[in-house]
């Protein structure tokens, strides 16, 4: 239903003149040339029409649109959706517009997106990558677009990125539970190959080795997260390992959905059972007992993503400057991690 | 940093061949025309260089972006959050793609954005607007944008919306608490002018004098909010109003900063004070005791607004359709509003 835009020609036509004419007058460059009477004709039509130049064409010739795009995993994933809040700030004091969108980890959605957005002239990229999108990150790198990376990288490519030190963040965690008295800790993650899980993975086989405790893995597939049987798997994983006493969760809505199925199978934390959560939430805040976690910095992750994106977007045209980010977790500790 | 895009100019400098002969070719019309030697030339070259026809230069001729921005108050707020994933959902599946933004209830960032997207020409709109926003809808409506309002609208406007029935909701839910046992009512909400927050004072002045109850209102400014001081206005709403024995919130996140602050006040819920949320949160179905709220179908909202938003697409240039839909919100019961 949108109507056709105004363009200049149809301006020069209404008005009986050359489209140069119109041009020149819009560009402030009739003066002397053309006389004051077709320049005020002009202007007050452009007036009263509300003709805009088209700024859209004018980035084909400049090059600079002032947009970032920020795609993350999920956009309703409460760590995604803060983050892209407070990037959404710092984007406009300096400048820019940032855009979202979700990639949900679909390579071909994440692909279709990027390309709607190079088609757009967007200046710069913060991408979440899924699995499977090396290539495509490397193809940006190459037509010189400035990319940083973020919750997760790619080790086969030299390519800006801001994470957290998952292994160490976890490992600390895992420490924390043992001091707390816990000896047969659970791990429960998703069944994925990308950067940030496999070090949250390592980080508990550090903590077990060292300990010299049983390793205990629970790894939900995505579809099963998908369908919403988390809790189902959960709650087989605590049947077939009877003598656990403690359940980390590599992400807030496993520990969600954990959460759920202790309460329905009455288990007391964090008597009978200890729990802690990869990445903070209200939940943990507000529930009862409270729920220790592993708080991701996000105001610094934030902070670090924009700082880096700033740096690329100002540097000469065809250079790249790459900063690696590993921005440390906290311990926050509440009363679901020490046994009474 | 970015690399200066390739042009057919540029492919037709770099090949010394005409910039018609190379438009030509890419757009398969060479055929007859051009010698199949300069074909394969040009042919192989593009596909080196990585040439792709520029849809953003495409765009400006057809005047279609298949591109649809949904401007939200706050895109960390889980209701927006949430919505936001679902419509995008809906937008793929309809080969559109969801650009989303926050709006912050700022009309003037608001504005900043839609001037945005309008050079960048998207096809619709999808706005939760902030207060003094009218004049900027009215010019979008009268360019004959697509434009879809959402959670609140203004009544001086014939424009297309989506919102929930907030006044019969709100109604709802206290007629439920006074049938639950509490006779003396707080009403905490914000201190707005927008419509859905009207409306939800409404339907709590309609129960207050229908059961011949008193009047107690706690409206918190923006700038406490900003300040996360909600706390402290409703730990002193508590003590000033001592015969309160239940409060309704007219959001989720006044609601969770109550629950805090009953917390530290060991005020024990249901008993000494029944508790009820307007818009539902992961929050309440896990606290104890379990949360009651009013629940607003996101499902449903999502489905309504893109279903107006692809017949306004779908109209002829020119013509509108406006469509109004008004859903229900759904009473979740749970333990806070149950005197035992």
């Amino acid at each position: 239903m949108s109507k056709k835009r105004i363009s200049i020609t149809d301006i020069a036509k209404e008005l009986n003149v050359s489209i140069t004419t119109v041009s020149f007058i819009l560009n402030n460059k009739a003066k002397g040339k053309i006389s004051e009477e077709v320049i005020k004709k002009v202007q007050n039509y452009v007036k009263e029409v509300g003709y805009k130049p088209n700024q859209l064409a004018q980035g084909l010739r400049t090059g600079k649109s002032n947009i970032i795009v920020f795609m993350v995993e999920d956009i309703s994933d409460a760590f995604f959706s803060s983050i892209s809040r407070l990037m959404e700030e710092k984007a406009y004091e300096n400048g820019y517009k940032l855009l979202f969108c979700s990639t949900e980890n679909d390579a071909q959605k994440t692909r279709d997106l990027v390309q709607l957005f190079k088609d757009r002239q967007v200046d710069g990229y913060i991408i979440t990558p899924p699995s499977d999108f090396e290539e495509d990150i490397k193809q940006l790198l190459q037509e010189g677009q400035p990319v940083v990376l973020f919750d997760r990288y790619f080790e086969s490519i030299d390519v800006s990125h801001v994470i957290i030190d998952n292994m160490e963040s976890t490992f600390k965690s895992i420490k924390h539970m043992v001091e707390g008295g816990y000896r047969n800790i659970g791990f429960v993650t998703l069944d994925s190959s990308q950067s940030q899980m496999v070090d949250r993975l390592n980080g508990y086989q550090k903590a077990i080795d060292l300990y010299d405790l049983k390793s205990n893995v629970l790894e939900i597939n995505f579809k099963d997260l998908k369908n919403k049987k988390t809790g189902d798997q959960v709650e087989a994983f605590l049947n077939k390992t009877q003598d656990l006493d403690a359940l980390f969760f590599a992400t807030n809505y496993l520990a969600k959905s954990g959460l759920r199925v202790l309460k329905k199978l009455q288990v007391a934390i964090p008597s009978q059972m200890g729990v802690m959560s990869f990445d903070d939430s209200e939940v943990f805040e507000l529930y009862s007992p409270t729920i220790s976690a592993l708080s991701q910095p996000i105001e610094s992750i934030a902070d670090k993503l924009m700082e880096i994106m700033l740096k690329q977007l100002n540097m000469p045209d065809g250079k790249e400057k790459i900063i690696y980010a590993e921005l440390p977790g906290s311990l926050v500790v509440r009363e679901s991690s020490y046994k009474p």
